[in-house]
Formats: C-alpha cells, structure tokens, sequence
C-alpha cells in the first residue's frame, strides 16, 4: 500500500509524480487526528459487525488491530508515512500489516470524505471542551480580582481620557461578561459540531445497512447531518469555531493593551509578577510585559484563519473537493492558539498587583465628578444641556489653578451657579459617583458584588453541567 | 446647537475645524438608525417621566416632540444637517426647537454611547427578524425544487468528476440544510442581540433613580447589559451578525457557482429564465447568468466587513473611543447585502429549469455505479480494497471502447471476476444505486421525500413561531 | 433604450425581472467614473475617426455630444436612470438622444468589458495622483515638527516602556520613513495602472482597424496591455492599490495610537489643538482626540476592502465575469478614506502642541541611559553580557530610594564597578546618549538635522517631477 | 545562559514563569533564521572588528565559532534549546561555549531588535530571488503550452458563456501576462526589503563607533534604514511581500479553476498526466484533478495571512513590541505555500494535454461570431446597437432548428437583412475571427506569435539578470 501506482489501480496509466505526492500529503498535520480517527474506527467497525456487514471474527481482528496501533501512536513508535499521504491510509496500511483482509474491511460502506469530516468535528468537539474549562478559569481570575478591588477606584475612560469614577472591580467585571459571552458562542457552536457525517459515503451514502444512529451514540455525538453531499463538504463548524475564537482573542487583545498601558511608567497602575515579564538583551533596566504583547499580536493571526477558511469554501462546488484539504492548519492553529492564550491569560490576570493610590491619583486628576455636578444641577432644575455648559466652565475656571472639582468652596461655585447649595458639593467624591449609580450594570459596590456573587453561581452551574 | 462652539462648551477655546467637523460627522450614514432612535428615546422618556426624573409635562412635550419628527424623517421633511454631526444631535436638535426645555432633558441620564449601542442592537435585531423571512423563502423555494426532481438523476460530483448517481432533489437538500443552519445561527445570534445597553450611560451608570428593565421590557429586550463599561463597548453582536452573514454568503456563493457551471453550454444541464440573465452590450448571441455571478462576487464584501470590524475592536481599551463609529459601515453595508442576496436568491432557485436527459446524459458517461459493483463484490466476499482494483480493471478496459458500465455484459465482467453472477449487473443501473441507499441522509426517493416532508414542517413550525 | 426588452434584443423571450434589474444595476455607484467614461469615449471617438472606422461628421457628433453631457454631469443636470443599469448606458443613452445614430457607432469596437477597465484605471490613477500630494504635505508637516524638536527629549519607548533617550525630531522622522515607502510604493503601483486596456474589446479585441496606441497616448497611459483576454478581466491594479493604501492606513494608525496615548492625562505629552477634539454629550470636563481615533477606526476598513477584492477575484474563470462589478465600491470606498485620512492627519501633525518638560519627567524616570553604562563598561573590558547584569544590578539598588541614574555618585557606582572612573558618570545624561549616536540613523542632533534636509529636497525633486 | 534567572539578571526577582517561558519562545520556528543569523552575525563581527570595537583576537575567535555553528545546523547536530528563547540566544548560547568572552562580544552594539528585523530581510530576500527563478520556470512553462497551440482554436468565454473564438494559446498568454507582473511587484518589494536595519540597536542606534554601510555591503544590501525606530518596527516589507504573494496565488487559482473545469467531463477540453492526478479510496473510475484544486485552496491561506501581519501591526506605538514576533509563521507559511505552489504549477502547465478537437465542438455550438456579423453589419452602414439587434433575432431563428452560425446560407440572412451579401458569409468562420483581431492583444496568429516571442526575450533578459 506505500506504492501509489497499486493504490489507484490499474485505472492510472502512471504513479503519482513525486513533486505531486509530497505536495498532496497531508499527514505530517493531519496526524494530529490519529486519536479521533481510530475512535471512529471503532464505531464505525463495530457497527458494521452489529448490522452483518463484516463477520465478528473480522470485526474483532480490527478492533484489536486499532487499540494496538492507538497504542503505538501514544507511545510514539508509529512509523508514520508520507507516501501513505494522510493520517487514514497510514493507520490503513498498518491495521491491514496487523490484520490482514480483516483491514482491508474495514473501509467498507464509507470513504475519506465522511471519515474526515467526523475526525475534525471530534477534534473541534474535543478543543471546545478543553477551551471552556480554560474560560472558566479565566473567569474565575476576573471575578478573584474583582472581589479585592470592590472599593479600589480608578478612572473610567472613554477616548483614554478621564470620564467618570468606576472600581477596579467594575472594570474587571466587564471582561468577564466578555468571556461569558464567548463561553455561550462556544457552547451554540458545539450544538452543530456535535452532528455525525460518519454513513455520508464519499457524497451519497452508501448501499450497505448501516445503521448511523448506532454510530452516532457510540460517538456521543447529538444527531446526523442529513444529507449525504451537505455532510462531507460542510465546514461551517469550523468557520464558526475559528469565528468565535476570533472575538475571543479580540477580548483578549483589550484587556491586554490595558495591561500594557497600565504596566507602561506613564500609568504605573499596575504591575505585571516578575514572572510574566522579559528582560531585553541590550537594555539592563527593562521589564517588558512581554505576555500581553504576544497575546496582542496572537489576535491578527486567528482572523487570518478566519479569512482563509471562509476564502477557501468560497465558491467550491459540491461535494467534496480536494481544497479542502486546507481546512485542518487553520482550524488545528485557531485551536492551539486559543488555547495556549486563554490559559496564560488565566494566569497573567492573576499575576496583575495594582497599584491602588497611584489609580487614585490618576483620577482625581481628571475632574471626574464633572457629571455629577450636572446631574444635580438638573436636579436643582436645570435642563441637562445648559448644566453641562455651566459645569465646562466651571472646569475651564478650575483648570488654570490646578483645582480638584473637590476642593471647590461653595463660594466658587455660586459664582457659577448662584441657587447651588452646600449638597452639590457632596456628589464631587468619587465615592459618591460610584455609589450613586446603583442600578443594574452600576458601579455601587452593593451592585458589583451581586455581580460578582451570580457570577460565581453561574460558573458553578456551568462547571457541573460539563 | 448648529454651533459647534456652544455645543461643546466654555471648556473649549476654538470651535471645530470645518475639515474636522465633516470628517467626525456620521450623519450621512448614521441616519438610518432614526427609527430607532425615536423608538429608543421614547421608550426612554417615558422611564424618565415614571420614575419622577422629568415632570409629566416634559415628558408628555418630548414624546410629541419625538412623533412629529419620526414623521417628518417618513415624510422625507426632515432637515438633516451635517453641523449636527450624527443621527442623536440632528434628532436632539428639532426637539429642542419642538418643545423646548423640555427637549433638553431628554438626555438626561444617558450618554450618546449607550443610545447609539442601543440603536444600533435594535437595527441588527430588525434585519436578522426581516432575514430570517427571506431565509425562509429560500429554502422554500429549494424544497419546491426538490419536490419536483425527486426522480430525476443526476451525476453527484466530487472533484467535478462524475462520482454516484444522486438526484436533482438530493442536491437542492443540500443546500436547504446550509440555510437551516443560518437561520439557527442567526437565531443564536439574536438572543445575544437582543440585550438592552441604556442605562449604561458613558460608561458608568447614571445617579439618577433609573429603571432599565421597564425600559427593556418596552423595547422587548430580552435582558440588560449586566455592565455599564462592556455596555457601551461592546460589539460582538454586530461581528457575530457579520460572521453568520459570511457563512450565509459562503453558501448562496457555492449554489451560485453550481447554477453557473450549470447554465454553461458545456454543462447545459439547467436554463435560468431569461428574467434572470442579461445579454453583451457587442456579443448577440450571449445570454449572461449576471445574477448568480454577482452574488458570488458579493461573497467576499461581507468578510471583507468582517474583517473590518474584527479589526477595529482589536486592542481598543474600555470604554467607548471614537472608533467605533467605524461599525456602522460595515454593518449596514452586510444587512443590505445578505438581505438582498438571500431575496434575489429566492427568486433565482424558482427560475431555474432542469433539462433532465441532459443531466442523465452527463451522469452515465461517468461509470457512476462503480462503487456499487465495487460494494457488490465485497457482499460477495472480497475485501473492499482488492474490489476496488477490480473494478478500476474493468474501467480501464471499457473506457477503451467508450463502453458504459451499464452496457457491460455478464461475460465481459467474468472476464475480470470469473464468480460473478447476473446479480453483479442489476447494481449497475443508476436507480439502483440510488434506491440503494435508503439511509438518513441517504439518496432513496423515500428518504428524500421524508427529509422534504420534514422540512415544510420545520418551517412551518420557524414561521409560526417568528 | 430605457426599456431592457429592447435592449437585450429579440434573443429574449422575456424582460429583466424588476428585482433583478434594480440588482444588476450599477449606476448608483459607478456614476463616479462618468468623467473618465467621457474622457476615454473622446479619444476613442477620434481613434475610429482618424482610423475611418466612423465617418468625420460621426465622430464630430459625438464629441459634440459627449461633452455636452459632461457638461450636464458637472452641473448635476444629467437624468441618471437606474433603469439604464450603469454608467456606461447612462451616457449612451444620452448620447444617442443628442446625436441619433452616431451616437449608436460609438460603441463600435469596443465592449462595456474593456470599457470599464480603462475607467477603473484612469480613477485609480487620478486618485493616487492627489494621493500623493496629500502624502507630501503630510511629510511637510511631519518635518516640520521634527525641525522644531531637534533637542527636545523623550523617552524611546519598546514595549511601551522607557528604552532610550530620543528625540521628538527622530520619533517624526520615523513616520516620515513610512509615509516615504508608502509613495513609492503608490508609484509603483501606478506604473501597473497606467496602462491602456482599451482595444480589448469583450475579450478577443476588435476585427476593426484599431490603433491602440494613438489612444493611449490620448490619455497618456505608458503602455498597452497586451493580451486581451488578460486586460478585461486583469483587477491586479486595484487590489494593489488597496493593498499599498492599506499599509498607509496601518502607519497612520500606528501614529494615531501614539497620539491618543500621548494626550491622555497619564502621559500628558502633548494637547492637541482644541480645534481637533470634540466634547461629550454627557461628560463637561471631556476633549476626546476624536481624530486619531477615528483614523486609527478607518485602518480595519481599508484591510476589509483588500480582503473582499482579493476574495473577489479568486477562482475566477477567464474572461470578464459579472463579479467584478464589485471591485468598484471597495475601490472608491477605500480611496475616499485614505485621501480623507491623510489630509486631516496632515492637519493633525501641525496640531500637536509638544509638552517639552513633561516628556524630559517621562524620559528620565526610565533610567534611559542604562545601556550607555553598560557600554562604558563594555569599552572599559567587561564582555557585554556581563556589563549588561552589573547595570541591572546598579538600577535595581537604585530604584529602591528612587534614586535617578544620572543622580548617582562615583562612590555608588563603585561598590558595583570598582574599577569604574569618573567618565562614567559622563554618560549617564539623555544629551550624552542622543550626542553619541551619531551614525546614519541614529539620534544626534547633527544626524538628524541632516535628514531632515534630505528629506525636505527628496519631497521638493518629488513635487516638482510630478 | 540556560537559566532564565542569569539572562534577565539581579533586576529580577523571580525567573520566568515556565508556561511563560514556552509560550514566549520562537525557537521552535524561527530556528529557520539561523543561517541568516550567522551570516549577518559574521558581518557585524567583522565590522566591529574592522572599527576596533573588538579586537582581532575576539572577531576571529567570534568568526570561527560562527562558522563551527553553521556547520552543526546544516548538519543537523545543533542542540536547539527551547529554554533559550529565540534563534539569537541559541547561537549566542553555543558561541559562548565555543570562543568564551569572545562569544560574549558579538552582541556589542546591537540588539535583538536590530538584529531579527536584519535576519527577515534577509530570508525574505533569499525567497523571491528564489521564488523568482520559479516563476519564470512557470512562465516558460504557459509559452512552451502557447507554442503548441497557436493554431488550436476554444471558445473565448465571459459569464462562463461562449463569446468569441480564441486560440489556446492566446488564454496561455494572459496568465504569462499575469505571472510576468507578479515577476515585477516582487522585484518592487525586492527593493524595499533590502535595506539593512542593522545598527539601529534596541531602537535609537548605538554609541559605538560603527560603519553600517560596510555591514550593508557586505550583505549586499542596496541601502540603510535612515531611522533607527523605524528601522526596527518596520513590517511593511514582510506586508508588501505576502501582498504580492496573495495576487499570485489568486492567479494561480484562476488557472487552476480551468483546469479543473476543463477537466471535468462535461468541458472534456483537456487530460491532466495521470501523474498529476488521484483517485477515490471509494469509488473506483475517479480520477480527480487533486493538484489543481489543493493549489486552489491554499490561495485562502495566503491572504489569511496578509490578513494577520496587517492586522498585527496596527496601532503599535513605535518601536519594538513583543508583537513583533508574530510576524514570522505568516511570512515562513507565506513563503513556503507561493514557492511550492509555483514549482508544481509550472510542472502541472506541461502536463496539461489538449482535447482539440473537443475545443472546437464546444466553440461552434456557442454562435461565437455572432459578433463577426454585427461588425460586418457597421461596415455595410448600419450602426452598431442595430447590428447587435439584427443578429441577435437571427440567432433566435437559428436555434431553433440547431443550427450553427456558419452554417446559415446568403437566402437565410437575406431574410433578415436584405442587403447581405456574400462577404458576410465569410466573416462567420472562427478562423476568420481570430485572424481579423490582429492589433497589439489580439487574437491573430501573427501577434501571439509576436507575443511568445518577444515574452521569450524578456525572460531571458531577466534570468540573466538575476
């Protein structure tokens, strides 16, 4: 079977040019789903027995012919072949080394196209269960830092620019509604992974009685594709796995250049474990925040897939077409990346000290209760728009100074608004602001740790369920 | 207001650059979102005036105010100004001149950021509901097809060689299953749309005694953003709206192609009506599939917007910047798209006639029950591999003499497989083989017309429940 | 000619369907190339004139004909009709009702295929022309902030932390580098525009004695393409352009990243002028450089365009297919934003306000000089690798009293480097270190003074060649 | 120098995190910069042993155990450690073993940011002078094809339709036209890429006294990079590299979309060499066009690609970013998929076998000198929107009974136009419609031959002058 002029048979005049064969091959990356390949395997063979498609004998022949070969790959004594081109036809030719015609067999009543499409949906299945356990620890290191810095205040900034008082745990809170989103993206995604192609042939079934919901079960997978051709040409799963990865690593990138812009001295409001960071190789004083920068640049690189994978269906007729051979590097590099950031930024939020009177000095400085003192002014009766002129002037007068909006005298502010009274000078705290906005999504510290508290039973129901 | 220099206040010594007041106004594309916005304001007022922030009357004077000019924006009377930047200030702006004061206060208590999330979450959550008619449509449209050709054969392609006998409906379900899947990805989407954002103010929640499920309850969101900063940042929704959007172009652009390749005379299988083609400004006799073509080329515009938005969310710190002006382009430009595609597209499937001896023609020139008379020896006990040499065998000699596969006597085919009896040569009609596999999913006749059957139900159940 | 019955002539059995109409046409769009269309209608005109293929008084009606409507076009008096599809049948329509049949003969040996080509190519070319304008008056103003900044310090930042001591001046320079290549990379694109497809005909060229190259040299275009089949189909040009004004958008991007960070309070480097900010609805102290955000919002856009074209093409058989219909909207989208770009950034350059002292606080709270130390150390005989640690150590005894590099005694410097002498403490300032790189490239003032002056003389030879 | 805790010295207070440490590392692919890495090391060695920064001692002992290193590489014996990071500090590691202080040395006045800008350049180079002697072979390849095939007539097809007979030939030449600009935008970018960085150190250059045109010339670089900031975070050139890659391999596509099609049995214009083709682990008779199709989709990959490294560098603050490092898989797989797709693309153009005689049956049926005819009808007076309309009703007529429009007799056409005479019986043959379209880009004999032969002259200009 290593001599492709006797795999496609008598048919083909002359084998496979070698340029060509190397540039077909697809194991040296489909390897990867040798796992799901022969866990298929084996439903597959053990279905096709169940039904009297092959003999018992032959079915036990391949079945220890497949738990031999995962065992060889575990241990890493597989002799994986390129001229065998992908990950089947190597396990092909070794299960029929191992059991002879009882190998040959095991093809029977499906072909590469159905058996493909079932490994990459186990391999996404698998990924998207390893991704959540990795959210959720990502999550719960949100809600830790959450939990410390109830009463830590900071600038909320819209443009980079001081806006209003909020808690370093509302900031916090506010990616962890991003990764609960993305958790609920990755669990909607699942729902159409989890279909069997596995019975779809090479695009039309197959004449054998099968019976593919005995497949399905085995395989735990939730239901069938059904239609033969949609089933082995489908690969929306993958571009909505590689989709949501791609909003994920967005919300990883915002949280990461506020990593960076907090690390950089001009902030200085946190600072990032010695750990997490990286000397430079010329600069003795460096401490790089290395960690959120590779996360940063890590985003580009899964829209890329994203692009290359909806690219490559472009247009493609039906059913299967050989282009598709390139759906796996995109969707196998989505995954790890995902992956292997999702963990490190667990890790790196975790790793985050703040530095909290430098976060308070950065915010007084920014006349953040400016909105406050509109708000009462419109309380007082004035419409909104002309109390949000009186208060600009106010600040305009306070800035050649160097005043705080706290430090103004009543007196100052009567010079502008003559009915004021002493309660307009009691909302400029920031812990007034912060505690006065104590509705749903408000910045009270009742509020936040309610939030934090359904959070945390959320996780819990989440974790138990999978 | 139509002064840049009042609006922004005593805090600021210059007014806008006139370049820069045109290139920071969206209001030439940004005014779609009026409706919207009424909608929004008016939910919003009526809070305001229940929950004692506005007085009754003000509140009474702005929900007038709002209705006048929703139908001045109907009518086509309404002034819109550039001076007044985006859809909010022109809108704001004819309300002050409406009724005054109280015009004033509406804002109070909310921000443009969380007014514009808002519009723009009630924009995207009014084109997946008018989408999801049309998607409806076309899969109709598909299954009337289907029911049509249930019989009649065709040549299933992989690689765009001729490889099993399918039928035309088999492949219309196909397609049906791709749009099933959009519709369930764009109804996944909308849970997440549809999600109310005011309330969250800036940034931070306002200190006014607001209550945002009263609101969301009158907008008919299902839930609130649970916080302020991800409130008025987020736009995962549009990106999922985008991508789900991409998968759908990514298929109407497959059908497309087949359609093309269908109607040219190489294939000659289908007619597209002549209200779907256009002909050559110079070549008479060209009668031109423009529509399927321009969907396809429409294909890459939406992951071009994907990209876009994917793009610009990278690595923006919290909260609102102004960049996120930049999503409503691509947004907008991805709803008329997918809305028009999916229309015309419709439309298209309904035009297409089936010249069906031209496609039996194509199918039996191509030895499509190769794999049954592979799969028949194997019931007579070959291993499935040496039945595929077999059968390679035979192929390679009758295409030397352009024989068909079904022509070939029982004599010539003992030649190659001396046990074979008359049975071998009943598989090799393509009816049989496509009776053969009555399977889920399979090509039968009896399965397709149970899929089609299940399928009106399905949108039976989608359109009832919509 | 309005009705489409007549247009695609007796061939058809029925008219356009409305819907699809309204779909194919184009001139809602494309009406922005009617210039060019004329244009290259003019001196396509003479050709068939000089040529004899059309008679003199022909060719004389339509020329007459033709800039009558551009006329009409300029003065926004022409009847666009979407019935007549796009801009090509606008105006012949037009033209056919101001000269009867010689405006029929225009079309003579040429096809809407090689016709919109020459359009696209003179659009393209005419807005890399003023592109290039703009980009040297941006370059103007980069350069002009560098000469008012030779000697003012900053801090050169890697990782967004405090590297080295340059200058203002160097950190302008290093844009004008970028926008530099971006010219020439435009120039060399337009050496691929600028050729002439015209004479292409639909696909095959024209049996009529054309001479194309006296109609290239009409719209002086350098060159003819030279296979036909290739000229209509051939977008190479456009996506080019989209790819170099995409690279553009990623520098103006990066600066306006640098912009935003600098004007926040927590640098505080810069202001911009007030002029270029804008206030909040809601927020009175807020001025928020809406402006490099929005720049910096448009950069995903541009990319989204390159992908959507270049999706576009892919997989496209030869010749003209209906698709490329879309390779207009990216195209005009994506020069209207990197035009509007790069004048407001030009703008903006001579807006920023540099806050010398700040930066000195900023640049001398990093221990710049580090590597300078350590370079003593290496010119006095330690390996680097080793002066490297002995600098770290230095600086991590330092920071525990907050003590600055530059602050540090002889007798400090010892206890670490015993042998160490007084001329290290030498060049432990930033004028040191700016001083002593003084190669091609580096910071001294002298060096970059030179630059400057190159530059300024490269950008006089560029404006005067153009 | 294998512990984390030396490199990044006393500043330190904990080594790096271990996950940190593996997910910082880039040894495991920018090992593939090692012999640019030693190359530019020994000039910068040297360089700064020419300028007296090292001493001769140190230099050779530097050159010797550079060159001991390279050996060890090529020779598979290099013991690559993940431990030490990056390609850089596993050579620096190994040369400190090997020349001790020396070792040590190299790094003086230079920096990892400086020195892998240097290292890329120089590997993206090495590629297209590379990939360049690729694509001529692959344009030699399309003229070998066009010689064959001056004389082979096929229907010239826009919309998939048949429009216009052309010879093969004349297709083979539009995507040598294609290829050729490829050539031409990579030696464009050729010359943005080779420019040394080297010498800006860590951003702001160095205080040794170095020469970096002596480092320039050694490497054979054309110029310096002018700013050292600039100098180490310019991306453009690994951009604009992946750029032109992109268009290529959307060429590439559009080839390997016709051949696919041509193959397919329902075109049947052409066999690819068995060699070239596959068959189905299923169904026996296939032979799929596997090479064609998987060039096809890798075409995705590459602007996926483009995609990341734009989205990578925007809004990076100056100068380096960890980021940074995710410019390289993209550029490596960039590089690695347009090299390989062009070598097997070129093998694949000559084993392109032509069905002539099925080109031509499928040329007649399309009335492809329909056009002929109109023409002919302008030159007799009539103008040509009537001539378009004449011909298009005769066509109608025609098709009907079947028949061919060269079959049509004089009493026939006289029918329709009663003026016709026998000149334009004579413009209806395919042969006379290829050899009227004899100006610069058509379709006659004369010019295609002109054409490969003067494209003949280019390639060898340009292979010379490689």
């Amino acid at each position: 079977m290593t001599n492709k002029k006797k795999k496609w048979s008598a048919l083909f005049s002359a084998p496979l040019d070698a340029r060509v064969a190397k540039f077909n091959a697809s194991v040296r990356f489909d390897y990867r789903l040798a796992e799901h390949d022969i866990v298929s395997s084996l439903a597959h063979a053990t279905m096709l027995q169940n039904q009297g498609i092959i003999s018992d004998s032959d079915g036990d022949a391949i079945k220890t012919g497949l738990n031999t070969i995962l065992e060889e790959i575990k241990d890493n004594r597989f002799d994986w072949r390129e001229e065998d081109e992908d990950v089947h036809f190597n396990i092909e030719r070794r299960l029929v080394e191992l059991s002879g015609d009882a190998g040959k067999r095991l093809h029977t009543a499906r072909s590469r196209n159905d058996q493909v499409a079932t490994d990459l949906r186990l391999f996404v299945r698998a990924r998207i269960d390893m991704l959540q356990k990795s959210l959720s620890d990502a999550r719960c290191a949100l809600l830790t830092q959450a939990e410390q810095h109830v009463n830590t205040l900071m600038p909320g900034m819209t443009h980079l620019q001081v806006a209003q008082p909020i808690s370093f745990a509302h900031h916090m809170l506010a990616y962890e509604d991003m990764l609960n989103r993305d958790s609920a993206r990755f669990a909607d995604c699942r729902r159409r992974v989890n279909i069997l192609p596995l019975g779809a042939g090479a695009l039309a079934g197959t004449g054998h009685p099968i019976d593919r919901q005995q497949v399905a079960t085995a395989l735990a997978f939730d239901g069938l594709c059904e239609n033969s051709m949609d089933a082995v040409s489908d690969r929306d799963f993958a571009i909505e796995f590689t989709s949501a990865a791609a909003i994920l690593m967005m919300h990883l990138s915002r949280f990461c250049e506020e990593v960076i812009l907090w690390s950089s001295p001009a902030f200085g409001c946190i600072t990032l474990a010695d750990a997490f960071c990286t000397g430079s190789s010329i600069m003795p004083q460096k401490k790089n925040p290395d960690v959120p920068e590779l996360i940063r640049g890590k985003c580009g690189r899964v829209t890329g897939s994203l692009t290359a994978l909806l690219m490559l269906m472009k247009s493609q007729p039906l059913a299967y077409n050989k282009d598709n051979q390139e759906d796996k590097e995109p969707v196998f590099d989505c995954a790890d990346t995902v992956q292997e950031c999702t963990d490190i930024f667990a890790a790196m939020v975790s790793a985050i000290n703040v530095k909290v009177a430098r976060m308070r000095t950065l915010l007084e400085a920014g006349y953040p209760t400016a909105t406050e003192l509109a708000d009462y002014l419109v309380k007082q009766g004035l419409p909104f728009r002309q109390a949000h002129d009186v208060v600009a002037t106010i600040i305009k007068t306070l800035s050649t100074t160097g005043t705080r909006l706290e430090e103004m005298t009543l007196k100052e502010l009567q010079q502008h608004v003559p009915q004021a009274d002493a309660g307009a000078l009691e909302v400029l705290s920031a812990e007034y602001a912060v505690q006065a906005r104590n509705h749903v999504g408000g910045t009270a510290p009742e509020e936040i740790e309610r939030q934090i508290k359904r959070r945390r039973e959320i996780l819990t129901v989440e974790s138990t369920s999978n």
